[in-house]
């Protein structure tokens, strides 16, 4: 069983069992295409971001240069979008979304150009103890956010800050990175930045915050192989058919139901993921995110009368807080009130999956992305749509350039 | 001008003025109802939400009770729902969203069953070098999250722990709460929680924070005025006017983008708001947020694409960090960024309203929240909905109720 560490239940997914093997055996040709990217490490295939769990060389250098900083009480993440979102994720549901309060270490993210996020975190910075780290990771070498957060960030913290500079193997920017004297790390260029979560643009900022990158990979790599064998027993395939059934159908708004306050930010970056993968030729899946049961709380009452929503209902089995009396009971009851929502949409035909967690460790996060994204590149297959890519994007780029008045 | 904390711009809406006056001017009637029920403080109306804004009573309470609590530097608000969103949505545009980095005092929210959040809020409250102030919010006082939260607070902490509980005004809980010797803070019983943010239930741990709310009441007081005068010229009748246009047109999802990184939370109360107020009779409209520009790298892609869903633009015109050269360039980017993703909207023909807030200011969100709550009212209203009241979320509390064996 390569996918240990997630537990399926497609039972009140809406669509009998045939209709979805049906559908997920369509996708055999697309899974062994993808197999054989990862066989043969075909690093100028869109899809190379799957060779990286298995991949050594990326985790050895982040391995390595991570404890060169191990001074850096904090450290900034320069990036936006593909370049931070799965860091957070990992970041959040493996050290907890307390961890800059409780930690040794804290981690910022400067994403976009925020002028009042950017005042709190430069004065974080400066008042820190230790050294400040600031990693910039950028594939292109050309966003706008990133370059502005990075030269004010520079300036503003000088000699207390040490940099890392992130982007594709063979750009510009890395280029210059290292005539200035900054360490730098690469990304393949053909892995796109929604994806890149596995290079060193996850990899490094996890591992200088002490997250076990080597489990993560492991986790990444069951889900490689569970995911890209026989088409009707993969669960991505399964899932990428049923989202596409409810698609066809005209239910185009998938719903992550996260009964953990941690996993909040693995479904922002599944909100990336799915939007920009699909959300193509005029059409897409709009992803959404609640966290359970604080949006029963705030959702259900839509959720129990609109038709337009698919639901993916996460759990986790383990919670690191099991030993008191106060976690296991309060366990127990968010146990209680997932099972009572299940049975409510249930009742209500509200159709739904269920992921169940072994826990939030590593493994299991690098297990749960990489499903993810398999998933991900099997709906684009089904809907006949390049899950590489962002062509509209440039539709505000384009306009931003001549407005800025520059090369970014 | 009695909006003047916030610009409105509805020209990229999607609707012709005449339309757009049309169906606002349906809306004449229901106004003047409302204007009844603050001109004659009818608590007994579910609308009494309208009244507190000049209601002098609350603010006093709260603000008198916030003094003897000044040595509390960590406090928790214990609630779920309508009983913290507001309090979060408030305290992060107002303080940030490293407040609790970067202040004196730490706010805490301890809503959903989440063994490891309990876990981490317990540590950091215990680690506290001032006291602890719960704040139990429940305005029925049966809620299964905050009486599993409230006991194991107080059990973990003890003697550290100074106890506020907030609820309805003749109810069993608060006659218990008393009887154990907390202070204790009531709720007009007629007021629903995602319409309590300006009763006690948001004002006093805003008041304990720190929070001016008597410039939060002032907001929303003008914003009673500006938007329940004649139809037409309401805001919030333009605005339910559009989203219930575009609903009729099968558009039924509806964006906040939030060009403000502290604004997010404003966001997330909105999305209770408009679910449980009009997600009805097996109908609805969708909310979701995004963040600018954060988003622009993650669902623009998909927003470019999509027809179903109809986007409103927030911005804030004043930052706090403008006085700096870094926060000043910042603050341009951020504005070109916004005008481009706008004008590609615009090319694309996606519909969007435009708000611009003077700033971030009590008096500013205190307008925006109350003009919202009642373009809610008035939404309702042309799509035949009761806005108060969520009758299904009952559908999982039944089970539940089974399930757990007991009363709550």
């Amino acid at each position: 069983m390569n996918m240990r560490a997630i537990e399926f239940d497609f039972g009140k997914a809406g669509f009998p069992e045939k209709t979805i093997r049906e559908t997920a055996g369509r996708l055999g040709k697309r899974i062994a295409e993808l197999r054989t990217v990862v066989a043969e490490r075909d690093y100028s295939s869109p899809a190379a971001s799957l060779i990286l769990p298995q991949e050594k060389k990326f985790a050895a250098e982040s391995k390595n240069l991570a404890p060169r900083y191990r001074d850096s009480s904090t450290i900034i993440v320069v990036g936006i979008g593909g370049s931070n979102l799965g860091t957070m994720a990992v970041q959040e549901a493996v050290l907890g979304k307390y961890a800059n309060l409780l930690g040794k270490k804290r981690i910022f993210y400067a994403d976009t150009v925020d002028a009042d996020s950017f005042r709190a975190i430069t004065e974080l910075a400066k008042k820190s103890e230790g050294n400040v780290l600031i990693n910039a990771i950028s594939k292109s070498g050309t966003t706008t956010e990133t370059n502005a957060n990075f030269n004010a960030l520079t300036c503003a913290l000088g000699e207390k800050a040490s940099v890392i500079v992130t982007g594709d193997a063979g750009s510009k920017t890395l280029a210059e990175a290292e005539k200035n004297g900054y360490d730098t790390l690469t990304v393949p260029p053909a892995v796109g930045g929604r994806y890149s979560v596995f290079s060193n643009v996850g990899l490094f900022p996890l591992a200088a915050m002490g997250v076990n990158i080597s489990a993560l990979l492991e986790g990444a790599t069951d889900a490689v192989d569970g995911c890209l064998e026989e088409s009707t027993e993969s669960p991505a395939a399964v899932i990428a058919a049923l989202v596409y059934l409810h698609w066809k159908k005209g239910i185009r708004i998938h719903n992550q139901f996260l009964f953990s306050n941690d996993l909040e930010s693995t479904g922002k970056w599944y909100r990336q993921l799915m939007a920009e993968s699909i959300g193509k030729k005029g059409n897409g899946v709009t992803p959404t995110v609640s966290i359970g049961t604080t949006d029963l709380h705030s959702m259900a009452q839509l959720y129990f009368n609109t038709k337009s929503i698919f639901h993916r209902m996460v759990r986790v089995k383990k919670w690191k807080n099991a030993n008191t009396p106060e976690g296991r009971k309060l366990k127990t009851i968010m146990g209680i009130l997932a099972d009572s929502a299940e049975e409510a949409f249930a009742n209500r035909r509200k159709p739904f999956i269920k992921l169940a967690l072994k826990d939030k460790s590593e493994y299991a996060i690098g297990q749960l992305l990489q499903l993810e994204m398999i998933e991900m590149m099997l709906l684009a297959k089904l809907m006949g749509v390049n899950p590489f890519g962002q062509p509209d994007v440039e539709r505000y780029k384009k306009i931003a350039r001549k407005k800025l008045g520059g090369g970014n």
